[in-house]
């Protein structure tokens, strides 16, 4: 089961990367990995892709929700989202470990809310699970 | 090769749909398909899971960058992330294939700019391959 809908999501831009793990699927996947461990999530799945000629794209489904990446070593810059449900997983470390690893050197980051508190959702539901009383 | 960094991300909340799709892997993972094509995404991977009791969450890799989605039935909810880089997609198009096939009766969608120009950060290289001149 998915955590509660309520979610943060971090929208996190990497400038001035280290060139070291840009263009490394196998590396890039395993800062992924490492990111969404440390946050606190639980990993359900993961892909990732190598651009010709450069640059990888990847994803770490969690129960709460995913982690995602994208590299552009031509630029030195990676974008990443850092979207988890539920209130036990912090994506801030993972946001953390990523700028460490990247050694990036200018970055912007974002906190974004995402869905909304179970309380108003209650109402709704599908399968004939819906709460009374 | 992946798009230019400069993007487009599309946070969407979807909220009241019908139940017709929402814990069915198959049915998303085909609406996000559908929606990478119309979309005009170039489509290069995708993983789906489905939650026990009921959720599924998924990607949709794309050379543009992802398609991304989480269901909760039980809140007839579903969340989506359309971030598409370069300018030949138009993630609106796939929002509103989304809010359709969902049958969405409120939703929440905000834009956000992502990257930089690419002249920002032609400067930067990784592997030799600065930009002169």
């Amino acid at each position: 089961m998915m955590e509660s809908p309520f979610g943060k999501h971090i929208l996190a831009e990497y400038f001035e990367c280290e060139c070291t793990y840009l263009d490394s699927e196998a590396a890039i996947r395993n800062l992924m990995l490492e990111a969404a461990s440390r946050s606190g999530a639980t990993i359900v799945g993961n892909i990732f892709h190598h651009f010709s000629p450069q640059g990888v794209s990847g994803v770490v489904v969690i129960a709460e929700s995913h982690l995602a990446i994208h590299t552009w070593p031509e630029f030195r810059y990676a974008s990443a989202d850092l979207f988890t449900c539920g209130t036990r997983v912090d994506p801030w470390i993972g946001f953390e470990y990523l700028k460490e690893k990247l050694q990036s050197k200018k970055w912007v980051s974002k906190e974004i809310t995402r869905g909304t508190a179970e309380e108003e959702l209650a109402s709704s539901a599908c399968g004939g699970k819906a709460v009374s009383g």
